[in-house]
């Protein structure tokens, strides 16, 4: 007997012995079989778990994501698993490529009823699990090697008869030896060897499923890979098997678990949306299935509006999807700091040479999947807060008011946005930002007001303007000749007495501001004033003429306003 | 040129070339040395960013964990990162045993700029980064190879120079290619080797620190690994160098890839707590941490009061911990289901037994750590919804409530409660379980009301009872004598004449409830029918004898009551 004072509480999981080991040199290349256990494992983890309709629902929207494997209910457990899986028959309501799966104990009296369940279903999978590992055989359940040996291949032959009962179904069988990454290895392949040929109807077209969970996540990722390739190696029926993996997220790390179980040869992958389930949760099927689609990796689901999936899920479990849940989650394609908001708007602009560079047309910055593939729009991507930085700044009015903000007037205007945003404290909003550029740049407050300006081209040559300019200073209207080689520089002309600064206009900075016909022009007009200064206003108008002359009164404006 | 629409959007990542991978093979069996960026990386990308005061609670926070290297500013970026800096330095705020660590561009001003903030400082790390990946280099800041290196070397140069003009501090040098895992690594290596000779200070005892980060989770984890291990290979001086690793989590897999570059040989991991930072986030340290305490690893970080830190981190950021985050989450030492929460029971019951089993003291179902080490109580480990099982009942009750309900019990309070459940439509606190146990088995309503029981030893034969007991029967107060051999048996005999059925009391339960001289005693009796059927009642009173009769006064009121 060991002294109990000297046994450490905690102790490393020990290595798996296998010296020719092949999965850290695989490569995925391809998508496994996605298996949905959300209503089952997903459902019996939430405070308040689905009723029956909700069940439904949340079933309707697997199977329109593109689940076939969808495991409903343990419909021996309770009348309602019983009435749901009932209810799925009856009511036709499982396409024709999809199965579902009711999980059983390798108990007579509960295949039994789970058969019951399954009466008239076309295709379905029967799902037995058993206590494997010493710590669930002998101190939970206390039984012994044979005992559950006998136990497991009982449950085989028992489904196998009832699915020969069902000659018009196509009936597969999935078994679970719990917990498989603490159990003996040799013992587990013993046992499923034992069950496979209990089961005797497996070929490589209908395989029997060997699901080989990480109940609770006790090793790094690498060891469970490592029996994975182990079991696959060993396993006497490797061609009519699928082997399936299924984590939990206890140590944080069921989706890398899953990649490289999936190196190791996996087939199948069990999991959740979301990684709803027990404690930390099952893996979450949207980031492993995401991974391989951000590396070209045709996954066979379809997660085009994850937002609108996230919001389904959200309402079905009244669980919110985590802020930064990989690909869904709400600040996952945000940036807040200016170098990285930089990068990224620099990123997208360039994304054209791409090809050529990097062998793939999406590469970018900060962002390893295109936003716009998962249904999320580029209006969230650069959010706003004292970190951020320019080119952040002129993404936003770029995307929200589709204003370019041109180069030289950015530092400006961030100056402007970052002394708000420390003043308030909090992310500022998009609208915030434009509403200070407009009352900045756009609008500022002074003492010059446009009545109105009237550009009327010379009769002879019709680039030359002779014009009317009407404007208050300091509330007294003011009249003045425009005159001069286009009507901006007409414009310059005429106001320029009125002003008390001296200045000149070289060039300004023209855009369209929405589409179409009724496209608002918005000028940034840049004023060279007679010290030297560069003052900066904006004009927006329809007509693009108006919008620069009033960018210039507003740079008046800023120069002499409060 | 290639043509760019056949150029695919997605590409499966480049494989490293590594043929004597020798990472599968490694065990972790010693903590890294931990750094903090939360200040930093965690800070710039919440909504509303700390403020000085905040960061510095934070900061303290940080260093009452025992962190020992934490980035605390860019001081250069920003007047409020350059005043936090002097703060912590003139106020004496940092523990003689804490680098504090500045960030930095490779550009001269910038770095005297953060030697500037260094000034007076007892002991810290200057941390300049460059881009090295070609799609940051040319696609973002339009810089080749040969500029690059020039820029990093004079940078380390620089450094040098300043440092060394402060010869009585402590001052290290950190340096990051960014972003590691997508630059190729022979230019990454010459890179490096450049930066540690022009650095020329590293020695073991004061290693150059050589931060290799994932900026963006691009590749699979076991990718990293190979390239940290091909990168420790290769380098040429690999003792006076510490590589950290740096993981962001866009793929979901930042503390596994952290996990396997420790195997790989990094010496050192940033992060932060609950993983806040740029998007889906930096590693979690709180979960890496915890990964390897599980396996009884000292790191030197104490999460004794998990929920203590996480109180702080939720109230500093504004940001929420997921419920779902390992060690940390509301639900991850949460068993809903039936089966686990059975399991659980068992196991913490049988922990005794378990050293000789597993060479280990804790070895639990579903629990890869014991929850009281971080501070977190079982009370709500065990969480009751329509999927929990008589176990889980039993538990809460147990642990709530010091009520420890016998086994044939458990299936009828277990009805109670689920139809209870299904009724609500949610989960059920503990105090409604102890509610409805209290008005199913203790208070039952019914007829009968106990006025008094006074048992009275026999003078010659002290275990022989003679007695009197007063009873209301549908109001009306009734007397008996009680004789019999025990307290029970003649209060039994005396309450029969006025019962309508028939009933004999066997043998009960009894125990303590609550601690000390003023425990209270709980009793459980059988009430065993004359037509065979058994009825149980709970009574509670300071005298186990008084405890009895009133649990065979609540059997009676069950039978008989509405």
């Amino acid at each position: 007997m060991k002294d109990e004072r000297t046994t450490p509480k905690y102790g490393i999981p020990e290595a798996i012995d296998l010296p020719d080991r092949m999965w850290p040199s695989q490569t995925v290349t391809a998508s496994p079989v996605w298996c949905s256990v959300d209503l089952r494992d997903g459902n019996q983890a939430l405070p308040d778990p689905m009723d029956p309709d909700q069940k439904l629902e949340y079933f309707e929207l697997l199977c329109r994501i593109g689940f076939k494997h969808i495991e409903i209910a343990f419909p021996s457990a309770s009348e309602a698993d019983f009435r749901f899986t009932r209810r799925l028959v009856e009511e036709d309501r499982i396409p024709d490529d999809v199965y579902i799966m009711g999980l059983t104990q390798c108990r007579p009296h509960l295949i039994d009823r789970t058969f019951e369940a399954f009466r008239g279903l076309k295709r379905g999978i029967v799902h037995a699990y058993i206590a494997a590992s010493e710590l669930h055989r002998q101190h939970v359940f206390g039984m012994d090697r044979a005992k559950t040996l006998e136990k497991a291949v009982e449950a085989a032959r028992q489904i196998r008869a009832r699915a020969e009962a069902m000659p018009e179904a196509d009936i597969r069988f999935q078994f679970s030896p719990e917990e498989f990454t603490d159990t003996d290895l040799e013992f587990t392949l013993d046992l499923c060897t034992q069950v496979y040929e209990a089961w005797g109807k497996a070929t490589p077209e209908k395989p029997l499923i060997l699901n080989l969970p990480a109940t609770v996540e006790r090793r790094p990722p690498n060891h469970y890979a490592d029996m994975i390739e182990w079991f696959a190696k060993n396993f006497p029926h490797r061609e009519s098997v699928s082997i399936s993996v299924h984590s939990h997220n206890d140590q944080g790390m069921a989706v890398a678990a899953t990649e490289l179980t999936l190196l190791a040869g996996a087939d199948r992958v069990e999991g959740t949306l979301f990684g709803h389930g027990e404690r930390t949760g099952n893996v979450d099927l949207v980031t492993v299935a995401n991974n391989l689609y951000a590396r070209g990796i045709e996954t066979g689901l379809d997660f085009s509006d994850i937002r609108g999936v996230a919001d389904v899920v959200e309402r079905l479990t009244g669980m919110p999807v985590y802020y930064r849940q990989p690909y869904a989650g709400e600040y996952v394609f945000t940036a807040f700091s200016g170098s990285h908001q930089d990068a990224i708007n620099k990123g997208v602009h360039r994304l054209g040479e791409a090809p050529d560079k990097f062998g793939m047309r999406w590469k970018v910055p900060y962002l390893h999947i295109d936003p716009e593939d998962l249904g999320r729009k580029f209006e969230r991507l650069i959010r706003i807060n004292s970190q951020s930085g320019k080119g952040g700044i002129a993404w936003v009015l770029e995307q929200d008011y589709d204003i370019e903000v041109p180069q030289d007037l950015r530092s400006e205007l961030r100056e402007i946005v970052q002394a708000y945003s420390d003043r308030m404290g909090r992310e500022v909003a998009s609208s915030e930002v434009y509403d200070l550029f407009r009352s900045e740049f756009l609008e500022p407050e002074g003492p010059y007001e446009l009545v109105g300006y009237w550009p009327r081209p010379d009769r002879e040559d019709p680039g030359y303007i002779h014009g009317e300019v009407r404007i208050k200073v300091h509330g007294e209207e003011k009249a003045g000749e425009a005159d001069g080689n286009g009507p901006v520089s007409a414009f310059v002309n005429a106001v320029r007495p009125f002003c008390s600064i001296g200045f000149s206009v070289d060039d300004y900075h023209e855009q369209a501001v929405g589409k179409g016909a009724d496209a608002t022009a918005m000028a940034f007009v840049p004023l060279k004033l007679d010290d030297g200064r560069i003052v900066y206003g904006a004009g927006s108008d329809s007509n693009i003429d108006q919008a620069a002359v009033r960018a210039i009164v507003a740079g008046l404006n800023r120069l002499e306003g409060s």
